[in-house]
């Protein structure tokens, strides 16, 4: 036994701006996660640790150690590997094409998705539009399914990275959550916990997104490549603009039905894209040409074999195949409604944010863990930023069932909508790679 | 109502560095006081202020805000009334000696005292040394005793400013005791609650004191001298050094013996300065000129005023007042053992914290709140540093009751002493006064 420092020595070891050894975090984090370490105690070194910051490798100690806080999933006998993480938007329906696109590549995405909360989806929610189709699968069922379909996909278990959780909802109430530090270590812990071998993070920056400008974004994005790094894996991260949401659609069946579109190679021009983009960093993770990689990508959105990867995990977790085919079975609320420019000119704006709180108004998403939610709501832009408009003409549409929540969004849209005189000046999609 | 932010808001704005309002500190410890405010974000909220500081308004609010978290007492109907504070050293009775020089100064001190905790004596346990002295006096009696004696003393209460307490504990275990604004304003709070309207303090500074170094024992003098003014409160601060302790002798009864030569005029000489120049600053605070005020503290221990103060204190709580002046009554230890200079030379070094160790050792302190102690064992520092020592030549002499705690105490005080060849170059008593 090394002797240890009890915990006010380390509190004020970071309160000085010292660096911790891997066997020090390993006591604070562990020694919390087990109830051992008041809260009193962590709350005062994640202010100390917000406030001097962290050097790389403790870092990447420290996303090490809350990795291992938990069940660490062996993905060992699975070949080529990839996971995917977003740090959150608003329409971000990207994992519903980009993983069937990664099994249609050869590569093998066996991984761990989560529900929405607030005004951000989840990729669970989203699938669960599909009758049928359950996040729920034992080990074994999980692992042979990512063996034969090269895709599935199941709900977090308590058990992965729990370090994380209790940090997270400690940090939350403390004033200590927007570190980065301790952002890329919660992110990443639980990627290190999934097993796979490659990750590729898709970095929001925008008024949308966690990370207001590139600058705080491209922070994260080499924070996070370097742990992933350190610990052994490929990471490689896109920059993405999150000021406007993602394709047209924004709400749980909307997005599935746009996702299938993309599938189809009919999909909106900046979702298609950013999908191509992040196959080719997890391709190229996997030391493909980038080139090369590209074209195979667009390829596998052209000639269905995508779509077919997507129909395929569909069904083996349980969910009605037939829906894949024919869109028109998908639940829709029926009520509709517009938000007009009032005056004609250019789309400045659609907020993000507004359009995630309008969805979750109407009903399709949830304020607090485990509400049921309404898949069949969502808004649709009519326009995006950019685009002319007439006086009067309809910018958004909204799907709303029976009026719920009606006028919330509308005033919400309303809101969020600007229109100006002169165009905007076109943003780029894709603002940077971190690798 | 005003709207008032939440609380990690208010930890947000001091870990960015922004300054509170009195409103906003008033909702933070006094909602954590009454336990609304869990301690998980008090002690975030206390590393923001360990780390980015508080202004000299802000430090000054936080100390009215802990003030008013209790009872405030009301010394309105005493005249010329003056508190004295020490930031705690090895061997200090200042207090014991300094309080009825006051009194027969025609000063009124109506002052709360504590107990000795870990290597620092507390003046009760001092007094309690006088068979029969009590610190318990109802408020209306303490009024009394002070309007007629000019001095009288308790314990303190535990509703005098219990945010200070609360606030300890946890400061305590979450490394967040040794910061400026947070030590200046929990010494302060308990001063402002206690009603004088003078107060002196002297700050001790050296290797047995909080304070390490003279610089930092002016910044906390400094500090506690601004939230006194800002309270309407006329506060003078002398730093004095601790590397040494204070006079001869260390260990209640013995302190006490001393306090009553001292009262006689024959005390040690560092002792009666330090007691003098404190009244001086208690007199100034009143607006006495300063050289006059010399003269007049001089005169108590040379006319026996200040010594008839003390004997009318000492009846007035309970106490045998025959043991003033038979000396000879009190209770001293009779066992005996010396701490020997091990090669000729001068005493560099008597190290203070060493010497309160020691008499903790012997059973004269005490580690826990609560505890029973020895009164009448103690160390006695035969030489001080600068005095010549031949090889063998006694450099201490131990009081001890049955050998208890001896060995401990002899290795302490032999680690604590340091013999050089050379004289070391002489530090005066007083080393700086802030006003």
């Amino acid at each position: 036994m090394t002797s240890l420092l009890n915990i006010p020595d380390l509190i004020r070891k970071k309160r000085d701006g010292e660096t911790h050894t891997r066997a020090e975090l390993e006591q604070l984090v562990l020694g919390y996660t087990r109830g051992e370490v008041p809260d009193y105690q962590m709350s005062a070194w994640l202010m100390a640790v917000y406030l001097r910051g962290m050097q790389e490798q403790e870092t990447a100690d420290l996303t090490m150690v809350m990795a291992q806080s938990g069940d660490l999933m062996d993905l060992g006998t699975l070949e080529r590997t990839v996971d995917k993480h977003s740090t959150g938007g608003v329409g971000d329906k990207t994992s519903l094409i980009l993983t069937p696109m990664l099994a249609a590549l050869g590569l093998t995405v066996a991984k761990m998705s989560g529900r929405g909360l607030a005004h951000t989806g989840g990729t669970i929610d989203k699938l669960e539009s599909v009758p049928g189709w359950s996040p729920e699968l034992g080990e074994e069922a999980f692992l042979r399914q990512a063996r034969q379909t090269g895709l599935a996909l199941v709900g977090q278990s308590k058990d992965l990275a729990p370090a994380d959780g209790k940090l997270y909802a400690l940090r939350d109430v403390t004033a200590t959550v927007d570190c980065l530090p301790l952002i890329a270590s919660s992110i990443m812990s639980k990627k290190l916990a999934s097993g796979a071998q490659t990750v590729v993070l898709d970095v929001k920056v925008g008024a949308g997104a966690f990370m207001r400008t590139l600058e705080d974004g491209r922070g994260l994005a080499r924070a996070m490549v370097d742990i992933g790094t350190r610990a052994g894996r490929q990471v490689r991260a896109v920059l993405t603009d999150m000021d406007t949401p993602l394709g047209f659609m924004a709400g749980n069946s909307l997005e599935v039905l746009e996702a299938l579109d993309t599938l189809r190679g009919e999909g909106p021009h900046d979702l298609t894209e950013l999908c191509v983009a992040l196959a080719v960093e997890a391709l190229a993770a996997h030391g493909e040409d980038e080139t090369q990689a590209e074209a195979r990508a667009r390829q596998t959105l052209r000639d269905g074999s995508a779509l077919a990867k997507f129909r395929a995990f569909v069904a083996a977790q349980g969910g009605d195949a037939t829906y894949v085919d024919d869109p028109k079975k998908f639940d829709v609320a029926p009520g509709r409604a517009q938000v007009l420019a009032q005056t004609a000119g250019f789309v400045q704006k659609v907020d993000a944010l507004s359009v995630g709180r309008a969805v979750l108004a109407l009903g399709g998403g949830r304020e607090r863990k485990g509400e049921a939610i309404d898949h069949g709501v969502g808004v649709e832009l009519l326009k995006k930023p950019g685009e002319a408009v007439a006086a009067g003409e309809a910018v958004l549409r909204i799907y709303h069932r029976d009026g719920r929540g009606l006028d919330t969004a509308q005033r919400l849209l309303e809101g969020g909508l600007a229109v100006s005189e002169t165009a905007p000046a076109a943003e780029p999609l894709i603002l940077d790679r971190v690798n």
